[in-house]
């Protein structure tokens, strides 16, 4: 008969209390499959006083998380509080430093401290498992770092932003504006307190950094990530590609090349016929590209209770069965430090134009793009009634420097009438 | 330094050679990965002179599989050959006995003995690893087991034959009837040497038998499938069928009812703008619901030499870095012995009827159906020049006896003048 494996969660949101719940609910499934009893011994929050609609009763209280994660009753340290420093990071220190090994739901911690937080774990003969931190319910991290461990991975992509993609999605679906749908999702209570972190692509970029670490053995390199977030997508650009069959999806994009690790998370252009294109709403999309398995796909639930909840304990019963593969797939001394590489692979651009509607803007345009090696796929002028023509241009494959060059170029002509919006076509 | 992990390799075909392969080409990153160096040390085979297009020189061989089986200085038996009787099951029987552990992509084999081999390799302190053996390159065991350990799954569905998926997009796409795609697909070498195995559902059946096993767990349960094949799926269906916003799909359904543990292997219609209904060609997904994760849906190619040796090479990293489930996800002497329920969880049904052309005939049908407590939802006679008359029904929600009780009576009134078809609509 193995020992119990005790565990002291700390912060008890939604997640924490879906944990608690599914511990208790569950505790003679959990002891079947693990071969272990998994008991709740400890957990820390604000306010223990609030009704959280789950007995914790039978736990001891600790007000503060760092001492709850030094207790020597407990076997996992369960952190999902959040913040990338402060409490969540001092208690998983603590944690590591004292012996447990730690579940987390934390990516922005990982984003920024992953590579130090792997060493300290591994030198203590500790992992960190996180499936939770990305993607949601969906058990990407363990398909990717054990399912899929015989493949050289090519490329990895994602959505990974349910709050955006549910922007995106609403804003086509109801042909309302963004600061209209913005303001909904605002209500409706689906962003973070700043909600940068979500439109301005930092969420998911966070997740894209962990990603990657895991797919091409490299170190976390989160500052690596090129972000853009899709506060400037409007109708008309939805429109336009969708008339052209494209969806547009805030896209997250790992993958080598001969410079180095591109890293990109920002509004793409996919075919709206693949997985990717038919994502509606807050739903998570995660591909893989392995040279051996081709492509795998694995959607679901990016947020809520019920599936990161499913995420932790999917840790917590690997942690229980003795499975315990290294932090990013591999020893974190292992991991290289590959150099970022911009965002030069190339690709096929959407670009929008708002030009002077004048004699001479359109052949300046088109000057431009000619002069700096970018040539035209498509092109057309759309219907307008006032001083300023709306123009929609798709490239040949070009790189993104070269398309840049051009943008800037036609800059210097007088006749932009306002910001040009460049979009990546991405193969999928 | 930990030792190699040392692997014996029975069954050199497309997957076998696929395996060697990766091993060869990927021993730094899959040593950095596991911790272990990965080894070929013999290999099995028919023909020793056969040109694989790979080396095989440093190997040592077996002529006989079970000799391979029982050698002292392999860790792991990776079988590959396949077949459910013979030399699959002597030499994993050999193996087990032997002290090796079982990596295996042999759904047949497991379908019909995996609870015996279960409980010898448990005896023995061993596991039998089987990623490969359902849906090619999608980690859905390792998902299943490990990664959504924490919820009790409510119900498992997939689309799990390649062939099958291939045969019926393509009579949509193409507008070519089941014979003529059949024949093509044999050209192409799509199919088994026995076509019913896929046709006839029985592979698939086999892969959701293994699923339900873990999703539910029961002990495999390969007879308690109702299998139905895609044979008699015409084009009519196919077009009628997407009128409706449905495509028709063999889709494997495994839930458990009050009565007991349904498993299906059918044509059903699922919605169009679903992620089944999406699914076209080779190409396998599998859907997971949980109380906890809501819905997981993975999708990945079926098979094929890189993405079935990627599942194989998954369990071997599993097994060099020591993670060693249950066969089954759970110890095999706590597997239940669940009973199978027939499929009568209520859904609606679409039902294609020939009838003889003559008045009162639909009054009958019509009058077959009520007696029988069947309501209908929508129905239509379609255009037709002949004596006999289509008629397409789609009931409301039914149990699949009451629909069955009417098509018997339907046969008793002399209008028939063929035989009806009748799917389930699947709601997914």
């Amino acid at each position: 008969m193995s020992q119990p494996l005790r565990l002291g969660i700390a912060g008890l949101g939604t997640v924490g209390v879906g944990v608690v719940k599914i511990v208790r609910r569950q505790a003679a499934m959990l002891e079947a499959r693990t071969g272990r009893s998994v008991q709740i011994v400890a957990v820390s929050a604000r306010d223990a006083s609030k009704d959280r609609g789950v007995g914790l009763g039978g736990y001891a209280w600790e007000t503060d998380p760092v001492a709850l994660a030094k207790r020597d009753d407990i076997d996992v340290f369960v952190e999902l509080m959040g913040g990338h420093e402060g409490a969540a990071k001092d208690a998983t220190e603590a944690a590591l430093a004292t012996g447990k090994d730690v579940v987390t739901a934390n990516k922005a911690l990982l984003a920024h401290h992953g590579q130090a937080l792997a060493e300290q774990a591994e030198a203590a003969g500790r992992v960190i498992r996180f499936e939770a931190a990305v993607a949601g319910g969906i058990p990407v991290i363990k398909s990717l770092t054990e399912g899929l461990a015989g493949n050289e991975i090519t490329r990895v992509m994602g959505v990974m932003n349910g709050t955006c993609n549910y922007i995106l999605t609403r804003m086509q679906d109801a042909g309302l504006p963004y600061d209209d749908v913005f303001e909904e999702a605002n209500q409706l209570g689906y962003l973070e307190a700043d909600p940068t972190l979500d439109v301005g692509g930092i969420d998911a970029g966070h997740k894209l950094s962990l990603l990657s670490s895991i797919a091409f053995g490299a170190k976390v390199n989160f500052d690596g990530v090129e972000l853009e977030g899709i506060q400037r997508i409007s109708i008309e650009d939805i429109d336009q590609a969708a008339s052209m069959g494209f969806k547009i999806k805030l896209l997250g994009v790992a993958q080598l090349s001969g410079r180095g690790l591109e890293q990109r998370m920002s509004p793409c252009l996919v075919p709206a016929d693949s997985p990717l294109g038919q994502l509606k709403g807050g739903t998570n999309m995660v591909v893989i590209e392995g040279d051996a398995v081709e492509q795998i796909v694995l959607r679901g639930p990016g947020a809520g209770e019920g599936p990161t909840a499913s995420a932790v304990m999917g840790d917590i019963c690997d942690l229980a069965r003795g499975f315990r593969v290294a932090t990013f797939g591999q020893p974190a001394e292992t991991l290289k430090d590959i150099e970022a590489a911009s965002s030069n692979s190339p690709a096929p651009y959407y670009v929008r134009l708002l030009l002077e509607d004048r004699p001479g803007a359109m052949a300046k345009v088109a000057t431009a793009l000619g002069d700096a090696g970018v040539s035209i796929d498509r092109m057309r002028q759309t219907q307008h009634d006032d001083q300023q023509a709306p123009v929609i241009i798709v490239t040949h494959k070009t790189q993104r420097r070269d398309l840049d060059a051009a943008l800037e170029a036609m800059h210097g002509t007088g006749v932009m009438a306002g910001d040009p919006v460049a979009l990546r076509i991405e193969t999928v």
